[in-house]
């Protein structure tokens, strides 16, 4: 039952702007990539689609980032999400960007998602998956 | 008719990357951004649904671009879309990216677009509807 | 003297996921638009170069978004700018995201900027030139 | 003297658009990924400081993709370059797009850069330095 996950993505040229430093935007992409390869580290399915046409899904609800030191093209950053806080229908990440094998945090940032279902193009908070439940713990 | 179509876009911020320019791979999204338009303007649906759960896309089966001037961020810019060719179920659009009250060109692309069917996951290629045939016509 | 900017952007087809809404990380690039656009608007350049060689420009050192209602292609956006707070060194702008003609809010969101020198490679957070702290007023 | 690189990169969330697979412009970073990562591997930086204030650069002046089978979330994508041909200016890389462990493209593309220097903001073609030359093999 892990309560932190790190992966290690390297800035892309694309990822850059014209001030030559990861645009700010692209930390949300990075912190994303992480929340999803932690559910395929623990077999958890992002989408699961229910027999009765409807399905199971989590929308962001809230996002935001503190930007410290900028992110250059061909930087190695480690991206280590905590989970910092789960609710019966919500999960809070918590997430930190270091260059790999730097002591100095470059961001932390932080996402809220709700689980939903989806049915009939409507969306409703619902209980999160015991799955999910089981499988993430909250930092200590 | 239209056998021709202009949109004008800005370049954004994100658009651009460290070597001061817009991306390369943008000039795409430019391109389907006119094409979009071009079908709202002319109230031709970009996705259908049918009645028996299939619908009905447009995925593209080759895109190219020539590159002869880097657009900068916050230039105006005018993409010109002509529908070059159109076959039963395919059709190949050519565009000119232009500055604002420029007369040179920024770059030149085709973009070729096969009119599918969707069905429990899978495609076919299929005949354009009636509505975009009628309405989009080859340039003379 | 404004304290309050909107623009008007369309969702485009790039700006989606294939959960059919618009990404979250794009509200930032829209949010971003919006300041650079009341930049142009009031004259005001993003990046001055000084005589010295050294240049001067706004990193963001914080971004924020709550996402309430999601954003669908093709959907008219407008989203309105408020100078919420102007110190020294830094300026924080929040943002409002609607469809266009309708009351509900969609998302709200935050940046905080800080004014900084570039020279040789190293920034330095410095004070705001006298033209963005003349035509820059923070809503009453 | 190597002639080919390949890379795996998973298709992430973000690379993804409503219609449920990767977006077209997002091949082309994907190629453009490979191809920076080949310059690290041989020890080539993509941009070169001259100590006269010029730099060398590499515009892209032609892109283009031909689209077979569609990418989706989570798919590990192997993009093989290879150099296809080299004169005393320009390179031109082309690119299959296979998931990793099958057979079949996905996708096949061809990019050709041409080798600048920039100066007080012109670029003129030049010839590509001696270490690109000497490292860079035309596949056979």
């Amino acid at each position: 039952m892990p309560s932190t996950h790190t992966i290690t993505r390297r800035v892309e040229f694309s990822d850059t702007d014209l001030a030559g430093i990861m645009h700010f935007s692209n930390f949300f992409r990075f912190m994303e990539t992480a929340e999803h390869d932690l559910y395929r580290q623990l077999g958890l399915k992002l989408v699961t689609k229910n027999a009765d046409g409807s399905s199971i899904g989590w929308p962001r609800v809230s996002a935001s980032c503190d930007y410290k030191r900028p992110l250059k093209f061909e930087d190695e950053v480690e991206v280590t999400l905590t989970v910092a806080k789960k609710t019966e229908k919500a999960i809070t990440y918590e997430f930190v960007f270091k260059k790999k094998g730097e002591p100095e945090e470059c961001a932390r940032g932080s996402v809220t998602i709700v689980c939903c279902s989806f049915r009939d193009g409507r969306m409703q908070a619902t209980f999160i998956p015991k799955d999910f439940s089981d499988k993430l713990e909250v930092a200590g």
